[in-house]
């Protein structure tokens, strides 16, 4: 199923996108799309028989807006360097564990919403990523296979990033990942059954219309059950917590100098294989 | 005043404790303390009116659970390496600017809950602090004092930390700062009108009764309202956000080898002036 919140921010209905395109109201079958939900397997059965049975009326899509995918977002758990080819532009050796941090759930805005860049910033740069999202609380979980089985289902995530907050000004890489709109999600949350082989999804990303990001999880140094199983180890995750695989090669900081760090009036498309297209437009905060 | 949450964990029941150190139902006055309270001046007010009036019943306090004073918070925000002794006993330069770290929110328990030493652990630390609880909205603060005026109130937190996953692999601290039940908070919040200056408070901790940490927040490299202003040059902050504002000398990281790290059966009490005192056990998760 390709869930997805649309209407305004704050007070988004529920709804489905059906195997015809066709977009479908879900607020009479549930209340949101949360953990709550992902964690409760007899009213994602609700929604499915639903679906198939044509019972869920058409919604208008029209001037609609799309919101973020999930509601009440735990935290937001990111996976940094998990793309060899990233690794290598940046500079740095692969990990030789994953490498953790965070983002706030409050940073996170709809596929098509705008995207700030910060008061000062000089180095606000793109990462397309796929995100996993929680369905099942996941405590020191002992195999891939177990990972797997935690995920609910996967979404499309830019994970805007300041280089000079993250990397030059102290501290960990926290600061430059969490200002206000980094984290656009969606615009749907594809079930993990329609997402049989999460290694081998292409990525691809464009700035202004030039592709620079075109990659694929089959890059990932850890894989997504490898990563589910390894954050459990740390953290317990809860159903409706999401984490950001990390990011293929392409960025701008790993372009020479002058490097193309984004501007407002700049547009940012991108698309995960089966898991849709986003499209932001950068503004000044 | 001091507004907490008593009774069991996810549902706990807002109160007051009065001038007399009598606890005060406050169900009938708010539904509970959090961000949406503390940014409602006029709900603070009918609280505030209601207590001074001594319209408030009172709570049987026997045997009740005290849980973490906030409910819903967005964020935790953390300050490391914020006291100059501090910085000095783990070896490390005074950072130049504030050194900002993450902790889910999901980590919070109550001030005498149980806390769990993560399997594999062998680092678990304590770190008494002085938590600040944003009531309005900062986002690019211009002063100190504005910093400050964004404050709620005050409370004690307990950031517990795991030195070798911070620290030994690979990433940001977060990796040890974000085990379940890591972030005890409590007793209190108490709002910022009782707490005129809060870099003239005094902190000290505990392990099984042996004084570990007695310090003193005129110790803070960065006080509480330029952390505040700093803070919102990086990222938004909402009412309800925390921001954990850095811990004092005397963590078991700053000891002589063998270095005394929590194990289960450790009791740990830590208490910050005019703030109150909490009391945890610890056990192996």
């Amino acid at each position: 199923m390709k869930l997805l919140r649309v209407g305004t921010a704050g007070t988004e209905t529920p709804a489905l996108l059906d195997a015809d395109g066709v977009l479908r109201d879900l607020s009479g079958v549930v209340d949101d799309i949360d953990g709550t939900l992902l964690a409760d397997d007899a009213a994602l059965g609700r929604v499915r028989a639903a679906a198939e049975a044509g019972d869920l009326p058409a919604l208008d899509a029209t001037g609609l807006r799309v919101g973020p995918p999930i509601a009440r977002i735990g935290k937001i758990v990111c996976i940094g360097l998990n793309y060899h080819d990233h690794a290598r532009e940046t500079g740095a050796e692969p990990p030789a564990e994953p490498v953790i941090f965070f983002k706030a759930a409050d940073t996170v805005v709809g596929p098509y919403d705008t995207v700030l860049v910060p008061r000062k910033s000089v180095k606000t740069d793109w990462e397309v990523e796929l995100a996993v999202v929680i369905g099942r609380t996941a405590r020191y979980l002992s195999s891939v296979e177990e990972g797997l089985a935690h995920v609910a289902g996967y979404a499309v995530a830019h994970d805007v990033s300041e280089r000079e907050f993250q990397i030059e000004r102290g501290g960990t890489w926290d600061k430059g990942k969490n200002c206000e709109t980094f984290n656009p999600l969606g615009p749907w949350l594809v079930t993990a059954d329609e997402v049989p082989d999460p290694q081998s999804l292409s990525l691809k990303l464009w700035v202004n219309g030039e592709l620079k990001q075109n990659g694929t999880t089959a890059e990932q140094i850890f894989p997504v059950g490898e990563v589910v199983r390894y954050v459990s180890q740390f953290m317990t995750l809860y159903p409706g917590d999401v984490i950001n695989t990390g990011t293929p090669a392409g960025v701008a900081m790993g372009e020479p100098e002058p490097k193309p760090y984004l501007r407002a009036g700049d547009v940012v498309e991108l698309e995960i294989s089966g898991l849709g297209r986003q499209r932001q437009e950068f503004k000044d905060a």
